[in-house]
């Protein structure tokens, strides 16, 4: 298919349809969209008293239709492979297949994907990072066998983001499923 | 009225409420949301072939109902009103009122208005900044008998994140009013 | 003193003079630079077998010399005592007063002195807002009485800096005092 | 060479060392660093009266000196490199290569790099981004026979991060090249 074609096909779709590729992606690596829904539970259940895993589930996936989110994880995913199949040149080689503590970009990456739910799910992002719960720790222990370079930062930032969203939306009053969206405007 | 009542009502509202509050805010301060429009306008035009002024006016009301984007200018302009009331100590007095082109604080409330619709509007809101057509050119002539330090940046900020959103709803074919919001992913 | 005279008293003293203001602003506000030496060093110590707390106050203080980061202290520290003066208008003064949880401009003013040093310094800073470790929790229980909105995001993001200017530095092998500071970029 | 021998052969040379690499990288996609600093020359001349192009060479050179900065070079260059070769699979593959304009991790990037000399190269940026003069515009004209989707970003970045190092110097006194390095923070 000519590059011409595929970018049509890409405009027809839209960034709605690049979600499921971006699930599919994210699979690939090991990572469900259930957990993180369930991160998401973990960090904003004692803010949010009704707040359901379905609630989470639904937010996770609002994150994931936004063009930004799904380059930025297209990016960090593919970067992650190329490391494993040796692709890339030194020093850049060993800094990836080590996950280098000096090397930011994974943040940086992920910073795009939180930013876009403003800057109150920063605190939630560095935590998670930090702290390295579920799905996180899971990930973090397969390196070695695997580079998750920036698979678990962009974890941490997805559930970063899906948190900030439902604080906006629990806020205006958004968050049952009955709500007209007319009155939600954060989305 | 107490503050428990105040943050209720608040709540109540929501952000779409506060929308006409930070409209009332920028007009106080010499800015209608026509002139972020014709802004909008001007560097979009030639991306989005069919683009009309109304289509820029209401990204720009979209724009003006997230909740950081309200904060940001809430925040910014109590900072331009404050400095020119003499209300700051030094040495921030002087540099809130001269407007120093060191002090960067301004950039940092714009840039986080910016960020919510991704990092596509970076190099617009860096061309407003430096061109300065339309509005930000009138408001920066006004410096002198006003403090407008915050103002020009935040100005610059909404137009080019009103930018962003044309950009990424043209792509997913949401530009049209008669469109399905449900297809239309990042708002 | 007329507005130019202090613009050149100023200049002259350069970001280097204006370290000492900071300095007293945030005792003001009831931070010492060896709490946040305390709080690099908790952090930074596992990482950094040889660190000793006279190197994290070292790495404070540099941190505090970058004009970037004493304005944003400046611009935070008067905000957060206007507020407590009563003089912001509402929505502002509520959510400011409260420290609202979905008012993010507080993380963004932080943010902008994390960034100077890198993003590796993005998770420290989340996870010291979230814990409130040493003197962040102290000033935290001191909300109600004082209005500590921006002042506790600085203190993470001050210490975090510091955190990450170290981690570099010990790469580069240029922790130790002999060292001669032209093999030391980053600084 | 083991993954150990590279890591610790890195650790010795610092971040100094990797200058002359990411230089080596910069020559290989077809940018000097002459190029660049006739870029900060032509962006900051008028602000700082007696700067010669011998100051904006150096200024680039410090820039490069900062690991952060050589991160996101190597990994915005190894991007697209492997771009051309066309070793990413769709969406990517194509957004890469066609320089998608809703594709914004090139900026994201970018970003990262002007942060570290604070906020006020944002502008600077952003102008140059969109204005794309001298190198900038040579490489631009290239798209088609090479992908330079990150190249023209970083490049623009780091002339925006050293023209904001220059204009901190000059007010701190520390642009003569006799003055002391001890009395100049901003480096």
């Amino acid at each position: 298919m000519s590059v011409t074609r595929i970018q049509e096909e890409q405009n027809r779709q839209g960034s709605m349809g690049q979600k499921y590729l971006v699930i599919e992606w994210l699979a690939r690596r090991g990572v469900k969209v259930e957990d993180l829904a369930s991160l998401v539970y973990s960090i904003q259940k004692k803010y949010v008293p009704r707040l359901t895993l379905e609630d989470c589930r639904e937010s996770v996936e609002h994150v994931l239709e936004k063009r930004e989110v799904q380059n930025a994880i297209f990016t960090g995913l593919s970067l992650d492979e190329m490391a494993e199949k040796g692709l890339f040149s030194e020093p850049l080689a060993t800094m990836l297949c080590s996950d280098d503590s000096l090397y930011g970009i994974d943040e940086v990456l992920a910073l795009s994907i939180v930013n876009i739910y403003g800057s109150i799910g920063l605190t939630n992002f560095g935590y998670l990072d930090k702290v390295k719960p579920g799905i996180i720790g899971k990930i973090n222990e397969k390196k070695g066998e695997r580079v998750n370079t920036f698979l678990d930062d962009l974890i941490a930032a997805i559930a970063a983001a899906a948190a900030a969203r439902l604080a906006h939306r629990a806020r205006d009053g958004c968050l049952s499923l009955g709500q007209e969206p007319s009155a939600c405007p954060l989305d």
